[in-house]
């Protein structure tokens, strides 16, 4: 049989960390033996709220928590800052570390995959654990190789700030990596009414819905004569993530460097 | 047994037109008495290119036709100068008139309804045939009393010059008529992208798709709490306007005033 | 200013029930007078898990409840049995039942009819609360008229037992009830694999997607020579249903009969 | 300047041979210096119908063409018993084919590779040339190693005899190869009407829609915890197959042996 791979959890109580948290009691092969909080240190994770029968030791110090624990694995959901020091402090420890941030500098991420190979353990740094929206980025900069003409639609609840969404300019960013910059639309095309054809990004269109009772989706679609080429993915819930989190965990175990982008990981 | 219609049809050559034709010869309940056109006076439409066993004579005189032959209705596929003297000379012969134009004035469709009522005679006018696309602005304009907030993707093939299509444009006129003007999205957003939200009108958010491959699609999205609904058109090619062409003749034989517009004749 | 309507709601700790509190707190021409409960009699509902700091007081008894509260509404989320007693009761005591159940027998709606007419009071009883889906039926009730061909494809999470769903057949009912009926698809097709075309009902195609991830969707696709016009509801949450309470509160005290069906009181 | 590449195409009259015709005329490296037909020896192919400008001598013997006239592809698009012989014949006159037949044995692929590699010649044999297709199914193949969970939905013209169609049951049979066979849905689910979850292959189901307006449509969906993957493929008409023609065309020099399906020139 094999062994259960051992897991300590930073930031349990955020929106992602509690998805963290039922995702690894629900894994038959993960099993949870500390959180690491900013309070509530020393007492047991199934007194807090929304986590009744999870029975962890939280910790609000990473030394004690990684010195008295046992651990294979840290998943780190907390904010870039914290997220960087628990990462070299896990390394050290000869833990590795799945980590959800965005917000490492290329400074940082240097110095962590250099300890990470001295170390030779595995360590994943992901911006997007959701594989479906993993797979549609994916899947469209290699189509981009086979239709030059491409527009990208995603679709937000009215809530969402920031037109358009990261995920859809990370998207065209990979397009654009693989292709030749193509203005499309008519060359003479002309939008009668402002913003109709959508921002440009090295000639392309990205274009961003904004409803009330949406959630997270995206459209990508690529044209060329007598067809069209649809990739589309819905997040419905932050579940989403946790399968995502769940293979990082998995992967990082047979690893021995540092891996930047679940696509990474994807074949 | 009920008799057949009797049928004129004005620009057989047109791209309209010629499916025009086709539709009128394959429907059991029409008969095709004769066809005008510019050119080909007296000569039989068997024999013009893609005709091929379709006999009709063709006349290049509007009077002589509509005196030598006999014609419950006219339809009319041309411009909108020709269009309406066909459409106020059908009438003074007391032949009923469908005219698939939108550039007639104000005046110039008075004076047709004044024209059409003294006779007692149908004249049906409609700037879409599809039935498809005016149900989708029918639906759209019923569903907006209830959901508040709504943005509309029109989706065309990458040689259309304008943004948005005139169809997107009508929709939204048509939605504005019957609910509060709203601003939609959170008030504090901000596009990182100019164009991002797509063009404005009124509150709602257009937004205009290119691509080759792509015919000539709309879908009208309406969120709620929870919930969306979608009304999708999708065209494919022109055979899609014959089969309003054939109500409207069907209805302009029952009806004795002119409608404009086949929203108008759908319940 | 407006006066509120006051409200009692029964089966406030159901899954629709929750929802139907959270709504009328946020409402502002709404008030929460009083809950009906199996349990908790007399306590305060603030006192129940999920409803911190909504005060209305629970009653287990419908007689007393009635008889302490002002209330001009109540909406009951209970089960049929149940919800028979609470309408008849409601109306005798001159307070407007807004209903959410499915199961009441033609005797039990006949009786129910009577009263409300004799009593001059609204009463509305509807098994689907959701204006989306609602809608959607009704548009293709509507566009069944002009496409003589029509397929449902309705699309759930994987731990639905039954298929097709009861939405898909009530929309295949409303379309089969103002169509000819039409044996679709070629007459000569074949299934080369049992079940690819679907269930038949009336000539109409059902199809039944099943996956984890899916909520609860449903799209109609009507088509035609060169079109095709689609009709799709997306319901992602239950506060979807709750615009539909919402509206069946605000129109029952307008009417002095029983509606069934929400599309009965959509125009 | 790079040479042009000279093309004989054989079957110009058929409905994909034309639009290959199409294709050759109007792409710039590549040139059109013969047809094979079963009839017009020795004519113009300007002659023909549809062809109008567009000259290229036709031969009905292929072995008089071959020595005639200069060419480094043949293009073919017959049938299979043709095909084979063209296919063969042109490898012994070292011209490359890429050839769009699915009805090929087992023996004469392997006969045509031998010959193939023997005269270092590339041969491509491709049962659909739609790129977009192609794409739609690989990775759809790709997916299937994250989403154990995946229904098919392809929508097609009521024309058409067959439900599923091929490409459904292709795609199918590429996910079955790289999964663990799963029977999806609820295990205790129920078709209340037959057929209504559609077929059932290999665990996956697969639901055939067909509708007129519709062409050829085929979309695959992947769901998982709280998210869904769609990888959709529209195609509009046969201009669709001509990029994948002129992409074998040109790969096809490039290779030195028989390659068997397109996917396997895309990376």
């Amino acid at each position: 049989m094999m062994e259960s791979i051992k897991v300590i959890i930073a930031g349990p109580r955020g929106r992602m960390g509690k998805e963290a948290v039922y995702m690894v009691e629900k894994a038959e092969n993960l099993q949870l033996t500390a959180v690491l909080d900013r309070k509530y240190n020393r007492q047991s994770l199934s007194d807090l709220e929304g986590f009744a029968g999870i029975d962890a030791p939280v910790f609000t110090d990473i030394h004690e928590c990684f010195s008295e624990v046992e651990a294979d694995v840290l998943i780190d959901l907390t904010t870039p800052e914290t997220g960087y020091i628990h990462t070299k402090t896990a390394l050290e420890h000869n833990i590795r570390p799945v980590v959800g941030t965005t917000g490492l500098t290329e400074e940082q991420l240097t110095e962590l995959k250099k300890l990470s190979e001295e170390k030779g353990l595995g360590c994943i740094i992901a911006p997007n654990f959701a594989i479906g929206a993993v797979l549609m980025m994916k899947f469209s900069q290699m189509a981009a190789k086979y239709f030059q003409n491409v527009e990208i639609i995603e679709l937000h609840h009215d809530r969402k700030l920031d037109a358009p969404s990261g995920t859809a300019i990370k998207t065209a960013q990979m397009i654009a990596a693989v292709r030749e910059k193509k203005q499309q639309g008519h060359p003479e095309e002309k939008e009668t009414m402002t913003g109709a054809r959508g921002a440009d990004m090295e000639g392309m269109h990205l274009h961003s819905v904004r409803l009330p009772g949406l959630v997270a989706h995206q459209q990508v679609l690529f044209g060329a004569d007598g067809e069209t080429l649809t990739i589309r993915h819905d997040s419905y819930n932050r579940a989403s993530f946790m399968s995502g989190v769940k293979m990082c965990v998995e992967t990082v175990m047979k690893v021995e460097t540092l891996i930047y982008g679940m696509e990474n990981i994807l074949d």
